[in-house]
């Protein structure tokens, strides 16, 4: 099976992106699973309902989250009913969503587990420890388990992926929104890579007008933010798994990027 | 002209990694001037005399530090009279060494600046605004100039890269200990990549053991930090540049593993 | 001379203890000059023009801020003009308003620095070194003159008041919005307080509703602040000046608390 | 029922305000039962088994730590085995020690929790969320129970006092090194106070010499610690508690400070 994960969506260039590259991408990878960090594909700033549908009929089965998730608050009134929408699994008990899921695919399943970092982010719970009560769920139903740790901290990711390795299928980074060139199979056959990076404005700040980043960091005054305009590109990853053992066989880092008039 | 800059090198195994291959990829990239972050080059914590002679004697022609390079004391008594070896220019006045300075090579000068940037680490003068004094300074005497920022938030270091578009030959990002995948010419001709990797032990937490990072984050505890051992890499990338007008025309990403025995 | 200063004025609870409080209390303690901290005094964000006027109409006579400075995008429409109004002054060259001002009483001048630490906070200027230079600036014209130190760690600001002491007549902290319980004249003459504390709604944390701070505690999701109801209080210092020298005699901590109905 | 509770014990100085105070106090406040916290009694970094006992000795009954309690690695080799030595309770299962304990004293018991705040210092276990727990576990054996929440943000101290307000006999802060003046019974019957204070060096930047801790801002480079000289002084808190109910009915702040040659 094949496994397309696509890093943080931003705003409407990344829905855009998605429009310009997904169905392409799918043929070329034969994808059977698309999944999606979408923390960012409203203006930046978290998701609405008419977004994440937007992102389904473009051929997105599954969307994680991150830090941005509550950035929009109408998320709390939906996120209860779409089963193909998680949110960090780490966030504390009471706060609404999942952090967990499945995708049926084929008369399979492929589960999906979101985790926050800690480092440089939110007290959330232990997504170590925490991580392993998860995955036994998971594996309950399916031995194919993708991990997206969002995070920013490299070192936090690392050690995750080591921890995981031989646990789950991949554990895919994304938050920095800049995709490493570290992608590669750990020595127990788990998948990984730091970073899957972004799909959004190319010429940008993580996403934003760079003209405005660099006056937030000149004057340390805040800034409105506003998406970048210009050439477009698509972050993501490609995971061939073995599907009766779950283990990865392969991971493929995918980039690319198009000049599209509007 | 062909100029290699290294990430950061880690402890013993990242020394071996320059032993090992820095004398074939002088070749094959015909490499012109070699530059090299050591922050981490003394068993992960910082530099000492004897470490920076014999990188040095190895064939780097200049060395680089960040947040560690305070971490051997004895620096501060060698640090001013070697010129081969800077770090972040944004230090405070007083702080002991300088934070830019030339490499001299076939009649002609190579400008490099040390950055630190502030994001989740301490707080030194502005680096975008100072900057520019600094670059005006290499700028008297050569139009090739290379800038290492040393900083952990990716919009630090991508913003840095926008600012400085035109200004300078290259910037490049070190201090995550992961190569990006980003590594490109920006619009006005600058190299840029935000993270160049690191140099050092391949399976491991940036450098150190990974059970000992993993037991870290499991427990909250300090540990005593221990570099990894296994297959060594090297991280780096080559600039190759107009000599006339210091542009960049292309960098090359850089990664070697071996599995070397002791 | 006595100069009254108040600590971070919060929302309309902070300003109704002004109204409240502030006849009688410059009375009792016969008061010169009245200084306050206004950061939170818009609805807990920022400052704007009207709510500046109403302080300066209700008998305060200078005014200071700190972090929540820009809050209010407004401010940056009249901070330039109005002389009664500064901010840190160690935020970059380029942002609007000014760090420093004087204010004019009984043929005399009272010379006031606001200061903003960097631990916990966002990467300005170093107050340190940078402070000498505004002084110096100060000194010219007055040798009394008060330093508002907007900082959360306890050791940059004890640090700042031993760095300045002797050279000022009083080293104020705010921004905690906790009163602390060390007021004191330091060795070489300048009074000394960790945090002034805060004007506003007694029963809150900092201000804001405590169920409301409570609940992010517990769901780590964001909230919207709303300032807490009940009774009021205001915290302050009294400086007894030596007006010749400018040393501080004597710094008196005042904590009032009334259940005003509305 | 009278506790006295001693803030942040630090080095040589701090150990010499025990011996110099506290027999006194004892009698002045007819203190029933001793906490402190020591988590800086070793040189300002942790606390040894020896120290322990000498504190014992001095006639402490019981201690707490904080974020410095790895300081000294030995402690992990006797902390299992001392009932009278607690480390915050939030630490994740797998550190060694406990998080809460008991004293008994004149047929009575009292229960006694340390926890971490979270904002600024290591990503521990929720404090808020898990604190109920154990306060149930020490609800089973007593209704006197004191908390000592060791923390920096004066918001997560303040919004967990009210969080407990009324389930325990006092929340008492900690870290910061500086009293503040707001102990007061909540609305429920808890003694609050932000935070305690310090045990040790008067004239001094949280116990350090003062100059080390201006160069250290002064010029951004790590420094090494060294306890300053000088005046001592003791901060503390006596609780006067109902013995039935566990009801606070008093919170008196303490300061003493002697100029005491050694
Ligand atoms: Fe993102
Ligand atoms: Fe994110
Ligand atoms: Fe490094
Ligand atoms: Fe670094
Ligand atoms: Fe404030
Ligand atoms: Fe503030
Ligand atoms: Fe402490
Ligand atoms: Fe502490």
């Amino acid at each position: 099976m094949n496994i397309l994960f696509i890093g943080d969506i931003f705003g409407n260039p990344g829905r855009n992106a998605i429009r310009y590259f997904l169905k392409d991408l799918k043929k070329e990878y034969s994808v059977d699973v698309t999944i999606a960090n979408a923390e960012n594909s409203a203006g930046g700033k978290g998701i609405t309902r008419v977004i994440a549908n937007e992102l389904f009929a473009e051929g997105i089965d599954f969307l994680t989250m991150g830090n941005h998730v509550w950035d929009q608050r109408s998320i709390t009134s939906f996120i209860d009913e779409e089963p193909r929408l998680i949110r960090p699994a780490n966030y504390p008990i009471g706060a609404p969503g999942k952090g967990y899921g499945f995708i049926r695919v084929e008369g399979q399943k492929v589960g999906v587990l979101n985790l926050s970092g800690r480092v440089y982010l939110p007290p959330l719970d232990d997504p170590f420890s925490m991580s392993i009560r998860w995955i036994n769920e998971l594996a309950k139903e399916t031995s194919i388990i993708i991990v997206d740790i969002h995070a920013e901290a490299t070192s936090e990711k690392i050690a995750l992926g080591w921890f995981l390795d031989g646990k789950v299928t991949a554990v895919l980074g994304t938050h920095t929104h800049v995709q490493t060139a570290d992608a590669r199979i750990l020595n127990n056959g788990t998948a990984y890579i730091t970073d899957v990076g972004m799909t959004g404005p190319r010429d940008s700040v993580l996403g934003v007008k760079k003209e405005l980043i660099i006056n937030r960091f000149l004057t340390q005054m805040p800034v409105k933010f506003e998406a970048a305009s210009g050439p477009i590109q698509i972050n993501a990853v490609v995971i061939n798994v073995d599907d009766r053992t779950g283990k990865a066989l392969h991971i493929t880092p995918i980039q690319k990027t198009a000049d599209v008039k509007e």
